[in-house]
């Protein structure tokens, strides 16, 4: 069960995460920002004690000099000696992942930018412009009729590779399977005076603009905080928006997933232009992820699945990220090797697109 | 594959069951109580072709003094050569549970009591009011601006742990999200004069006074009989009434979930106060018991799941409940201890969180 | 992992599948029948890059005379230098399947019919009547008050063993619990002139007179192609029909299901009439389908579950679809015997069961 030397040695893309903390981390927030709750509940106990919270005692202790299984105490008092930019570049740069695809428009205050996340990990990185941030920080200050132009713009100028909607958290997955008229954009953005967008309307038509744009379009899938109601979250939902938007080629990313991994794997192998990850359940599930991520290969085509941390905050989501990523990928194709299933120059070429061919070719990089 | 020394010594709650039957079964009755089917089909044949049937002539059978794997009618045979009391107190004793948290709301003149299941295996029991049979005992005695008052005063006074919500069975779990104003509780009152509570209004009411008066309140979630429609009862339809009760303060446990179970440990993940198990399954599944455990456990950090065998009038279905889920935590154990995912010492507390801890610090016990 | 001896010479009926196509494929017709999409993307890559596609290479091959593995060039080469007649009797033949029963109803002209399939393979085969294709051809020859009456009355004069509804495709499966009444599907047919039947009256009346003519009613479940929203072919969708139709006491059976197949055993379970497969998927998985086959039989008595391949078009899916079950199933037992779950008796009689005894009662053949 350890990884095969040429899965270890993968380069990685990680096409969607978000930036660490700038800050040191007390004890509570380190574990709020394990797991996908507000806060660690007396009720229930440390989130310590978690698969996550295992595999950070044992596979990130050793990166700060502490025998394996450290106690998560001793873990957090010698993270806390450290400097937190030491102790970032320690996990990034451990991670092997060579290029970041950041979306930047959460929290951005708290993060560190996708640049300043790559230039303090020594590697590339790109933005991932998420589509409702940049609708509400436009929307004070142009009018309504202005609005639809304004984004237009802000995305045919914008240096980033991807958008994303995060239409998961905000209005569900069932997006309609036409494009919103631009009057009806107008009405739905006059009565969205500022604040938190909600609107299917304008959120729907967030999405075609990007996709008109060229960029390829992510989507929160599945499993996330306690925001979303999962069950809206099933990225079946979003069969009519794939099914109407197949035809313009560009691709749409299915992120994350989990429980819904199979149903991505089904939408990334019946519509030409849709792809989907593990993201956030790779690192989430700890020591059991490798069946999560043989059941998520299932039926998808290796040619459309893709590598990504979704790691936020905290720098060990980065590694643990890759880390488990590869133990798992590791872990599939032995199995399947094992089974004669394929051939080793298969399996390396099974990895190589997961790891980053694939990320490559959607984002063109 | 066997159980682990301290795995096999765990004393256990089972925080949710029911009561045994008074009376032998004929093979009919034994074999619709297996399963959840209303009974044997003779299209389908016999239901201990299944596995759930297989483990109980592997396991239940020496415990009669009969070779393992005897067949059907063998043990049929022999059990009814027994007394009844000595086969549930046999299969009651060798379960190692040492407290039982009973609902004898549902078919309570079949069955034993919570005190006398208790009394009969010589340990301690606990009662979990059910809300549904609660409201439809006291409805036609109370008129309905009464009404309130009188559920009320029930629960403030009553001397069980918790309480239980078989909503799913009733409306499904889409409650809403804010509590029932009482003229609106009074009104469905009145337009229900009698017999099966089938009100969203009631029932939502029902399990917020259950929060109110401090009792943890379970729900039937997932896997049942054909009484479900199983879309209903998909976990994540509660969220909406998670969101609202979460400030409360006071535990919800989602019971049962199968095939749900991930999308419970990711509810059980993101909200303080709630807890998850997997009973019902567990024995229903037989010898595939560990890889749906481990998939239950994937998310949900230890501190929030919890054992129960959901049995029902089978004395040989609390037994296999409790080893087949000492089976499978074993399991799930022994290959993380394999992985090196955490010390033994760690494997240990998890046991013991998920045996009976938790349990103890959810219904103070 | 090898296939248990018993298992290999299990003869097998396949209770769903389709007709092989009458000519050679290009390139691109093979990898689009491969899978569900409706072509290959220059996005996502070759289809050989998937489950599928390995498995062709590695089973498929050594019967064209290549090697294990050969190359998808190899083996289209070698595969095109032969006559399609004989492609395809080598790998009927090599199925070990000794009954077909066939859905003629979809593309007709580019396949063979059940007979041409069984007289190819020299087996035996059934017409299964596709319910939807019937009501259409039907629909331009005669009257709407006439239309009842004609589909009653083919559907009583039928040769067919069983009927088949594409509900999933059309409606979905949230059909009522309710017979329509006639003079409602009178009108439904009214309002639906001609082509493509989508009408959720006529599509369902369709179905309750397919159980009133006796036959065994097919529903296509979960996994297609992208006509299809996944979310809508749940099969617990189907809860009230079949609550509706179980005292009929005419079989009613879920095929494909994949990714709800744990659901689909529970409605197996609880329903009398109930039986379901994981036909599709078996071979859709390629080498991980042991794990899905194992999820499959979970709590199904295995007296509910069938075999299929629902192989359409390329004659390699009849002989993977039969071969990767025999595999799945091996790894099944061999799994429920190592854990001493059942005797090796049970396990060839569960073998059976599946392999061909229980469609044999269903189906009356």
């Amino acid at each position: 069960m350890g990884i095969l030397p040429f899965v270890a040695e993968l380069g990685l893309i990680d096409h969607h995460c978000h930036g660490v903390l700038r800050t040191d981390s007390t004890r509570e927030e380190f574990e709020s920002l394990l797991l996908e709750a507000d806060a660690v509940s007396p009720l229930g106990g440390s989130f310590f004690d978690s698969a996550l919270g295992f595999a950070v005692r044992r596979w990130c202790a050793p990166l700060l000099d502490l025998p394996r299984h450290a106690s998560a105490e001793a873990y957090l008092e010698r993270r806390n000696s450290l400097h937190i930019t030491e102790v970032s570049r320690t996990f990034l740069m451990a991670s092997g992942i060579h290029t970041f695809l950041v979306d930047g428009g959460f929290q951005p205050d708290r993060l560190l930018s996708g640049a300043e996340l790559g230039s303090l990990a020594g590697v590339v990185s790109h933005d991932v412009v998420r589509l409702e941030h940049l609708a509400e920080e436009l929307r004070p200050s142009v009018s309504p009729s202005e609005f639809l132009d304004a984004v237009r713009s802000r995305l045919a100028s914008s240096s980033a590779v991807g958008a994303k909607s995060v239409a998961a958290y905000r209005v569900g997955l069932d997006l309609p399977g036409a494009r919103p008229v631009d009057s009806d954009v107008v009405l739905a953005v006059e009565a969205w005076s500022s604040g938190r967008l909600v609107s299917p309307v304008v959120i729907t038509w967030l999405a075609w603009e990007a996709l008109d744009a060229g960029l390829p379009l992510q989507f929160h899938v599945g499993y996330g905080d306690s925001d979303i109601d999962l069950h809206r979250c099933d990225p079946s939902l979003l069969t009519p928006f794939l099914r109407a938007t197949a035809s313009l080629g560009v691709p749409v990313l299915l992120l994350h997933n989990y429980p819904f991994h199979r149903q991505a794997g089904y939408l990334a192998q019946v519509f030409p232009h849709v792809f989907c990850d593990l993201g956030l359940a790779t690192h989430g599930l700890g020591h059991q992820a490798p069946r999560v991520l043989a059941e998520a290969l299932e039926i998808v085509p290796y040619g459309k699945f893709l590598f990504s941390s979704d790691a936020f905050g905290l720098p060990e989501l980065y590694y643990l990220g890759a880390l488990l990523f590869r133990r798992a990928l590791s872990e599939f194709l032995s199995d399947g090797l094992r089974r004669d299933a394929f051939l080793e120059e298969d399996a390396h070429r099974i990895a190589r697109l997961i790891a980053s061919d694939n990320a490559a070719r959607v984002y063109k990089l």
